[in-house]
């Protein structure tokens, strides 16, 4: 297990944690001038800055990503939404391409219709499907990208309006089911399909330990996240904790993922109103500090 | 699977669910005017009321019990907090036979002290561990007074602070750890260890189906509770939906479940600052006509 003491060259920043403070060239900038070397940057903020902007000035810093957020939500009321949603996917795979991204992170989407507040189905299984088939269906273009798909499993209390795929387990299940490891020399080849392990989403799973081995054996952990479940938690969204401030041990899941031979970044990824409101100087200064005591 | 559509008879009510409306002895009575035949009363309530007398009223107005709730929150911080748990719980089964209840509910317990805000531990395994062990040690009191313990998997966003006990594969795996199926003529006897499944705690879990179906093989369902999950969720612990508001579909849980030959009752258990806000009647009401559509 590597040694984070003294060092955060293994960080990366999810740049939703310092959404509310800065827009994303700002952020890039406070990132190198402390030393994070690696973000993982969001969609709706390269837009606002303009990706070719946004890939020069990563450039200039050296700069590199963890990862793009975000691709997914595959569940829609109709055909007409259901192909929106692969087109809108694979603009996602061009623009993580354009930034050099290892991979696209992918969150399934949840029951068609109700994060809007107009639920469509009650049938979780045919959401599901829906999922599947979107992810079969941007196979060939993430492909030809060689851009791998980062499927997320998310908290199950996401599982309604954010994201059908809730555990490590089912992740995986996905993966192997779209594409399956059919002998030695496939799996030495680089994987299209992988998953994103994110310590919040997973902490409290009984199977997460055997899930995490199976994922290092299976070659699919293309991403590792990193904040803390608070108690109590006041909001499901917007309440993450500092690395830290919960109930997550974060150094065990560490050594589960390291053991497996992962030596890519901890991403720090904190949707917190309390954080929101702090400078954003200081949210950068607090994610340093804890990663190298806490993670 | 049984048509609800013109009667509640198998309809039972968690009394937390109008808590804020009325002390215990006035909820049986209400339920006696609705024609509710079952309740699930919590030890609180029943405390408060005095169990002598909520027994006579039961008797009085012949309503039985689904359940008693509750027992468990095997967790602590040293062995003096876990020897307290134990003693708490045989007296929670005693309780439960004085009021002729079919099982004691069983909530695990999350990380040691974290409920109270000071969190002991962030060993989930130990806890888990923990719980497992005070089960084990209740096993023999519960049989003595045959009285079987539904232990209940709570929703992953409880694993905290409430329950360490989160998929219904978990529990059945710790029923039969502790309980094992030795041949035919054991699988006929009476189980003393089984399972609560709650629509709410579980419908999100991809394996649910499956692990519903081996609950019955494995004759472990002992109780049924039902509600909803509303899109969005405002509050961790008391923002329940009433059947019909969420995205629950419950008439196919209770298909499976029913498919196993379970014939119990439908226990409805809404926590809600919404409903605690409603007068009593209105709440009841309500409950009988979902129950009779939705459910």
């Amino acid at each position: 297990m590597r040694n984070f003491g003294n060092s955060h060259d293994s960080m990366s920043l999810n740049t939703a944690t310092v959404r509310k403070q800065w827009a994303l060239p700002r952020i890039i900038d406070e990132c190198a001038r402390v030393g994070i070397r690696r973000i993982a940057p969001w969609r709706d903020q390269v837009a606002d800055a303009g990706i070719e902007r946004v890939a020069a000035q990563l450039k200039a810093h050296d700069i590199g990503l963890s990862g793009y957020v975000r691709g997914g939500l595959f569940t829609a009321a109709d055909a007409a939404g259901r192909q929106q949603a692969i087109d809108d996917n694979r603009r996602a795979l061009d623009e993580a391409c354009a930034l050099g991204a290892p991979c696209l992170v992918v969150v399934a989407g949840g029951l068609p219709g109700a994060l809007a507040g107009k639920l469509v189905s009650r049938d979780i299984a045919a959401a599901r499907a829906q999922v599947r088939d979107g992810i079969a269906e941007l196979l060939e273009h993430a492909r030809e990208r060689a851009m791998p798909l980062a499927i997320e499993p998310l908290h199950p209390m996401y599982a309604a309006d954010r994201a059908c795929i809730n555990t490590l387990a089912q992740a995986l299940d996905l993966c192997a089911d779209l594409e399956p490891t059919v002998g030695q020399a496939d799996q030495q080849s680089r994987r299209i399909l992988g998953v994103a392990i994110d310590a919040y989403h997973t902490w409290w799973d009984p199977s997460l330990e055997a899930q995490v081995a199976r994922a290092g054996r299976e070659q699919r952990i293309l991403a590792f996240h990193v904040c803390d479940w608070l108690v109590p938690t006041t909001d499901l969204l917007n309440d993450r904790g500092m690395m830290g401030d919960g109930v997550i041990d974060l150094k065990r899941l560490r050594g589960w993922v390291e053991a497996t031979g992962f030596d890519g970044a901890a991403e720090v990824e904190i949707f917190s109103n309390r954080w929101w409101a702090e400078p954003g100087e200081r949210v950068l200064s607090t994610c340093i500090e804890r990663f190298r005591t806490c993670v």
